[in-house]
């Protein structure tokens, strides 16, 4: 299949991730989306998990050319996607496609999450994007995942995305032949433990790790982590407005 | 009036900021809050804007007790108040309050900040929260808006929020006697113009500065940066759940 945008030029595939751009992950995305079009890889030029949405305003941002197609930003992810398409790429991709995390982004962890920002961030300049995860701490099976993102992005090419909707995928790490399903899901929600660690130096001044606690979740059927642990892949459509019409009503009622 | 909490104690409330603890809109802040309970204090030891909602998980984090109920942390918003509930505080706050920051918080540039990651977190950990933001670059009137922020305060601790939303409020920068209005709003969106910098170092390398791109707002009625060019202060209520709800049954036909 040949394809090409409206203008009938090979079409333009930004790849980024927040693992950085060493990452095997990003490397075995870009192949594989290479059956597509033509990939540019713009990437943190270390790992920058858990950065959010960050952008750098206070400092100036290097860029540095590795390959023709590929580049290392010393930002994070929403900055590599701003750079990318403000300075570095020579027109605005057709598609944005983050990843392949080293570990799932599901639940609120996704607020906190780069890989999912930079989705985010791409969708914020009106291009179609998604993230994809894959849902293990290590022995990565990144091939299944890359294709299932090279059949999400043919078709998010051909058939497009709402508006303002950008995609968060999560795949389970299992031999390829047994991802047979996938679901569309909710965000899902964790209740956080109590996730600090306390420790004390070797000068006897207390410091904190955050993490460690247990996570209880929300289970209501059809959330993003429910589909991981029945062995499918989740697909979350996210949107970029976080406003909640539900309440507008009800506030309007508020004497202040 | 004496507000208690269910079971009879004098209310906790929560002040963060991402301007750091040394601004002075998260002081006027606090002591504005006192009234209405106990007041602590939990806040970066510096400058910590646009960090969005990060959490550091790759290094430890000092917390400093600077007074009674205030403390430093070397982290981030998030961090903050994640430390506050977890470690810092005997007990989970009744209200968190995060500002009073020195610019406002509308558009799609909310999901950078700092300010309004930090209420966002509060409510991922149950704690009914909002972020204030005063409209201006300098000469900060925050009394005008400390007093708001009491306002809105004392509503929320007598009738609460409703589960998982949390608001993002912005005061124009007048005096005092001209707020006179307040708007419950939704979130803007502007159009990123061509917002890189490019710089050349005294070695001839280039650097870029995000920014600097005119800003296009999409105008449709009732947005927070419409309330604010009208002089009037914007309540925007924002959920923590970023699944687009709507396009799920569109999803669900997808062939992959």
């Amino acid at each position: 299949m040949f394809l090409g945008n409206d203008q009938g030029q090979q079409l333009k595939i930004l790849v980024t991730n927040d693992d950085g751009i060493q990452s095997k992950g990003i490397l075995v995305l870009a192949k594989a989306l290479g059956v597509l079009g033509e990939v540019s890889i713009v990437a943190p030029d270390r790992e920058k998990s858990a950065v959010a949405h960050s952008l750098t305003l206070h400092r100036p941002l290097r860029v540095e050319r590795i390959k023709k197609n590929i580049f290392a930003v010393d930002g994070t992810p929403a900055d590599c996607v701003h750079l990318a398409v403000n300075a570095i790429l020579p027109g605005k991709p057709d598609l944005l496609v983050s990843g392949i995390n080293k570990g799932e982004n599901v639940g609120n962890d996704i607020t906190y999450s780069g890989t999912v920002s930079a989705a985010f961030e791409g969708t914020l300049h009106g291009i179609p994007a998604f993230s994809i995860s894959l849902a293990s701490r290590s022995h990565f099976r990144f091939q299944g995942a890359a294709r299932f993102a090279v059949k999400v992005a043919r078709h998010i090419l051909k058939n497009g995305l709402p508006k303002d909707t950008f995609l968060n995928i999560n795949v389970p790490n299992v031999p390829e032949k047994n991802l047979k399903c996938f679901r569309i899901t909710y965000q899902g929600r964790y209740i956080h433990g109590n996730a600090v660690v306390e420790k004390v130096d070797p000068r006897g001044k207390k410091y904190y790790w955050i993490g460690g606690g247990q996570m209880v979740f929300d289970r209501r059927g059809n959330t993003d982590f429910e589909a991981l642990s029945d062995g499918c892949i989740s697909i979350t459509p996210l949107h970029v407005d976080l406003t909640d019409y539900g309440v507008v009503g009800k506030l309007k009622k508020w004497k202040l």
